[in-house]
């Protein structure tokens, strides 16, 4: 599955389907892959990630699901990068190993977070551990300092980081910290791939330089962004401002009644009809009020 | 090993032995056994929880540790408590099981903490599904906000837990939020076991109705708080503080210096002179200063 | 009005009566010294804190409250502390001096919480330039981290502050750091004034030490918490506890329903039948279902 | 002064210049402003906010240098605003008149952040009552959460606003949430000015619309960031990206090094050779060492 192509545009974070009562549901991969690359025209997945419920899912099931994407995704995606990230060091190292095996274009790993490590020595050290145990495909470190508090800024952390884990490639950044993010273009846009992971913000950080996107509403919202990335492009910032304005109305919207993975299944469900099923405990299925609301206001806004 | 007894008085967290290369080390939980009971009076240990790295740890070295308690604590150890919480809710279920087969004298869970529960009934909903895994042992919810981020207060949890949860027996309450912990008191004192975990502040709980505490202090100053517990029993106040002022005088200390779990295995290692071994990443050994300065504090506080 | 004894046991913290729209109300001041000293047993107050909405008058206003709680105290009251923290300097020594001039028993003043003093020395440098305006009567810190995020240790403040603020003679505690009180009294029990001011864990502070306690309670549940202090004095914990669950309860209702500084306003209305009015903006008044609510459960708490 | 045109482009926020012993110290304000206009061609100032220490002035010394402002800024400067925020609404009104009477341009004032607005009624409830005191110049709402934690969208505070508030016209958005800040201008472009206040961040929020920017940085780098205005109305993305990253490379050069109001006042000290002496307590003046490191990097950047 290793492409030739470097990773740029839009990365879906896939969402998880599971059965009504709860179960992985791999039945519905190969069609998803599908409404991916021809609905929306998306053809690279970040699997098992914070959309995806993989802290959520056991490591047995964790390994299921990756598996089924690289097998479905062959020959129509382009990049099928499997997060691998646990609490637990021997875990994220089990998954990591599965994940050069079953042919995955390369993995990702979040900082540990119960636990946290405090500087960038223990950032580094963890993440070759992990890294090391896929040695022929790319590592992704996936840094989102609101869920994880990990806050050891991404400028530093790339500094040397090649020598470290030669395997490295990239940043998907889920932060708001645009200085920092800005650093990272400026030092390191020749050699690693900085993806900007804050959806609603997108645009602004084209401005800062980002080589692409990895985020939930590029399931459902990836054609509207696409439009996007092609209107700045062409250097047409009101155009793409538009497109960006567009799909952050929607999103202010869900926001305000209550957004979360959960509401995210429910919004590919109606978008995609492809049944995603209810979330995992402790998250609840969103309402029937959200999804009248969700459904009503794409209507209007797709128009 | 299910107990007659009331689970009462001090319960140590258990540390998790490990070899210099940072394998779990289940070849001296024997001796850590015997000396808890002989050396700190200590006959109760809370295993797999945040001191014993139990989230640091795989589904298959929480099982091991679990098992190596239970064999080595029968007819020695009056409760041997598994903490069984993950943030994935088949892995919590099957390390409950597993702690009922092997004949654990209950469990214990966090509230999940990646993914959070909003509010009362999806933790509920969530520690139920644990619980029901052991119905024949005691279930002991732990509850510690600073570290997971959810802060449903238990007073409210408390309110008709039985119903859902029948082997629910009490709470290990760590945080510092004394009203809270004093309405559980006031509410529930006859039904269940209300454990206090902050353990520099174990006086102003005993104040408030705890039933006993859980810690990781316990594992090198369980005499010394024995001790007060005794003290406190007799209602000498101003003895139950000077046994309260020493060993808040030696955490004081350590705080400043920097205190975590990797500093609690050193003082272990030099107190009981059975080796801890490293923490595991993200965490990093306790500094040689560390352990010298420790070291000095303790002897000169112990005489 | 300095006063030859040692301020302890509770102290109030005054509520500011405003009229109806909105400005400070002088007249009622006699009847509420007369209040607290006969209805509730409390003889000490503190003018001008949190309660008092001092940060939200002017500072011509503060100077007229402090001016009138003085004069109306005289011979009534043992203590009147002013609090005359500011987030700017010059305003903080001009009402210091002003205290000083009337004849106020003492000062207080919180740490400045826009910029904030980064370490102990820029604290105690701040708080030197105000204490030195008022030489002649002492001077309070007043802890309360929680509304400056200003979090250096008060044991650490207190070592050595003599030198550097002469009139130095205690703290007012509002945190639930019972470690670093603990230390402040283990280390300065003799020498400084050591006031807890999280009204609902006061007996937990008692155990640890504590001289007395600073709080909006006791304005109208002063006459409780002397019983709760007599009770502690006898050593009659099992009494202690009583009091403090009754007005633990009482709290903990409140809390739910969402309670402030405007809450106990209105509290204090219906208590002391004194009209304490409204806050002032960005305060809201409470709303009559609150005051309906609160007022049933004091009278079933109260019989 | 009240100026014909709309604020636009750059806005320096003014660093109050004090006197060695922290005395206000008006008589350079004359030089700064032709400093400003000749060397960093900006033309609008913004008084007595965060970087002008405003909170830690008295209310007459924000008069002083309000008036100083106005006085020397005319027929040099397109708007001078005076910042007339504070926790106290008696004073923040005081300030407002004296601001109309003196001729300033503009008023704005940041939300109150000891008692805190908790719904947008009531943060309009007090910006209202400040805004009617100066009926005939603009007000400008300054928007600053990380420092006020008043977390009210933008977007929510703007619906309708006009009505309450005549004189609105615009906000000082010091927040990196840029999908509230792109709803703002979506929605109000046309009727309010959009001015954006992360300095760091400019680029990104040009993307997404901003009108122009208030911030401390145009003090001594509004050369840079004018080029970069320049660059990007012209649409030359590659441009703006240099000029952003050049100033961007500065300051996180100097946020590594510990970076606040003190450290801003040493910056402009070294580069416009006006002397603005020490900063006031709690702030303690920039190290030799920030000076020397800050001014190397300057000039290696500035080349």
């Amino acid at each position: 599955m290793a492409s030739p192509k470097r990773l740029q545009g839009l990365t879906a974070a896939t969402i998880t389907p599971m059965t009504p009562d709860g179960e992985i549901n791999l039945s519905v991969i190969g069609q998803y892959v599908d409404y991916l690359v021809k609905e929306q025209g998306v053809k690279n997945v970040f699997v098992n990630g914070t959309t995806g419920e993989g802290l959520a899912l056991s490591t047995q099931e964790r390994k299921q699901l990756a598996e089924e994407w690289v097998t479905k995704g062959k020959n129509k995606l382009d990049h099928v990068i499997i997060h691998v990230g646990a609490l637990n060091l021997p875990e994220a190292k089990e998954l990591a190993k599965h994940a050069a095996v079953i042919g995955a274009s390369g993995i990702a790993a979040i900082a540990p977070f119960f636990f946290k490590p405090t500087n960038k020595d223990t950032l580094v050290a963890f993440l070759r551990e992990v890294a090391s145990e896929a040695p022929g495909i790319p590592f992704y470190y996936y840094h989102i300092p609101s869920l994880t508090g990990v806050k050891i800024r991404v400028e530093e952390l790339l500094d040397g980081i090649k020598e470290k884990i030669p395997t490295f490639q990239g940043v998907k950044f889920s932060d708001t910290d645009l200085l920092d993010f800005a650093q990272c273009v400026k030092n390191n846009k020749e050699q690693f791939v900085l993806l900007y992971g804050v959806d609603e913000h997108l645009l602004s950080a084209l401005a800062m330089g980002a080589s692409g996107a990895v985020g939930s509403t590029y399931n459902y919202l990836g054609k509207k962004n696409n439009l996007m990335l092609e209107a700045f492009a062409k250097q047409d910032l009101v155009l793409a401002q538009q497109h960006q304005f567009c799909t952050g109305e929607f999103l202010s919207f869900v926001f305000k009644l209550g957004f979360g993975v959960a509401q995210t299944k429910a919004i590919m469900s109606f978008t995609s009809r492809i049944p995603m099923g209810p979330p995992r405990l402790p998250l609840l299925s969103a309402s029937v009020d959200f999804i009248e609301k969700a459904k009503a206001k794409m209507d209007s806004l797709m128009v």
